[in-house]
């Protein structure tokens, strides 16, 4: 039997390709509408492993995600970058002086900010480029264009008008792949953990005593505030190691003791960065 | 003659009441579109000091505001807290049942997300809060709502539907003040700087340790994308102290020869969180 992979969007979507870019071609694949949808999905077995988007190289972290993954039952078994090159689109007979509304997901609009800068169009969030560009095609309407990936644009029969319209032609997102079991296996060589520590001074630094001490290389921080608890936060790490490691098993071992709150969120193969 | 303070939005927003946190009632105000447009008018001299919000106790770093006050020539000389409570208002004869779409910043959708998620409004983002309720005013229209403070359905004469709609009930944003000046006097007791490490193992943790072996209290980290160099990141770091102290100094000066950039934001006095 064929595995299950959830992603976020519809066929086109960036998670999309970064799903095929970790699984093989032979899965079955489930279109979700929202972020949550996934780890909801995860959790009754509808699917049995889930993609999401974690982090972009220009614009940073998507927050709702590192939210999602601390509050869900769930661990990362690996990750995936994707290269992000945005397309402004829209059907035959639309062009850049009739467009007057454009759809996408607004770290799309974040990403083309220079481009969009430059004209006087009404931005409208939607839920991702993919159903932005399926939203044009439906709509049939030359006042409205969408921001998508080329392949969207095939996919939906629409006109690319302006190609590459990121600010930044390095744009990369990051993706992480869900499952619902912490796995390990010699490969392994990618850690992540989310933790909040006792309130006082010095707190976050006697945890990451614990990286340097043991030599382990520290490879990301990200805070999140602590909602229930103004002006506290949650702080997400990504390091080298593996857990059956005993230099990490003991590194982890004392960190958690200065943590009110303390979870290995996964580990997984670090994927090569393009 | 009276101090210019320029705010984003208008009459009416959270950063209006932030303003008159901070500065006494004879002050002139330019409200401005764009968070942008106040480093801009800062630059030019068209005001004297800008309100920004730089957190929110909910969603976390307002991530733009993070970015333009590394990349303008600015320094931060105040805070302020403001609580911040979300109401969904809309014109006479404006009811839940009418409404088709709520127009309001993403963030008051993001902080509203519970209530919201209970019906199938189209969610458009706008400018600001008070823009949102202003506009609603002029459209007139009973199919259209606004998400903002009480202050707003106030100012432009609309009814409030339901109030204090925020998932959480201790939901505050921090504002910072901009001046063109690095300038600290003895009660200054809070300093921020954004910095990037050299590009090697244990580079962040090197510097944290400045602060550790000093004594010095660290409030807050938080890490942006370094949009050139991707999967490098800038951390804005805020900690106790003040910049004449010579621990401070040299502590100061022991972290910027292990990091690329250095940036003192600014040596200000810390606000009593509400």
């Amino acid at each position: 039997m064929s595995l299950t992979i959830g992603f976020q969007g519809v066929k086109g979507a960036f998670s999309e390709e970064a799903l095929y870019n970790f699984f093989t071609e032979d899965v079955e694949t489930v279109a979700l509408k929202k972020f949550e949808d996934i780890l909801i999905s995860l959790g009754n077995g509808t699917i049995d492993y889930g993609v999401l988007p974690i982090e972009n190289s220009s614009t940073g972290a998507i927050s709702d995600v590192y939210d999602l993954i601390n509050t869900y039952s769930c661990y990362i078994v690996g990750e995936t970058y994707v290269k992000v090159n945005h397309n402004l689109m829209g059907i035959t007979g639309c062009a850049l002086e009739t467009i007057e509304e454009v759809y996408s997901h607004p770290q799309a609009f974040e990403q083309s900010k220079d481009f969009l800068n430059k004209y006087n169009w009404k931005l409208i969030p939607y839920y991702n480029t993919a159903k932005s560009a399926e939203y044009i095609m439906k709509k049939n309407n030359k006042k409205i264009a969408a921001i998508g990936s080329k392949k969207a644009s095939q996919l939906y029969n629409l006109n690319v008008l302006a190609s590459n319209i990121n600010t930044n032609n390095q744009n990369t997102t990051r993706f992480i792949v869900l499952g619902k079991e912490l796995v390990s296996s010699k490969e392994c060589n990618k850690i992540s953990v989310v933790l909040s520590t006792v309130h006082k001074a010095g707190a976050l630094y006697n945890v990451l005593k614990h990286f340097a001490e043991n030599n382990i290389n520290m490879l990301k921080i990200e805070s999140r505030p602590l909602v229930h608890t103004p002006w506290e936060y949650y702080f997400y790490i990504d390091f080298e190691g593996n857990i059956e490691d005993d230099i990490i098993k003991n590194a982890l071992h004392e960190m958690s003791k200065d943590c009110h709150h303390f979870k290995i969120l996964g580990n997984y193969k670090q994927a090569i960065k393009n």
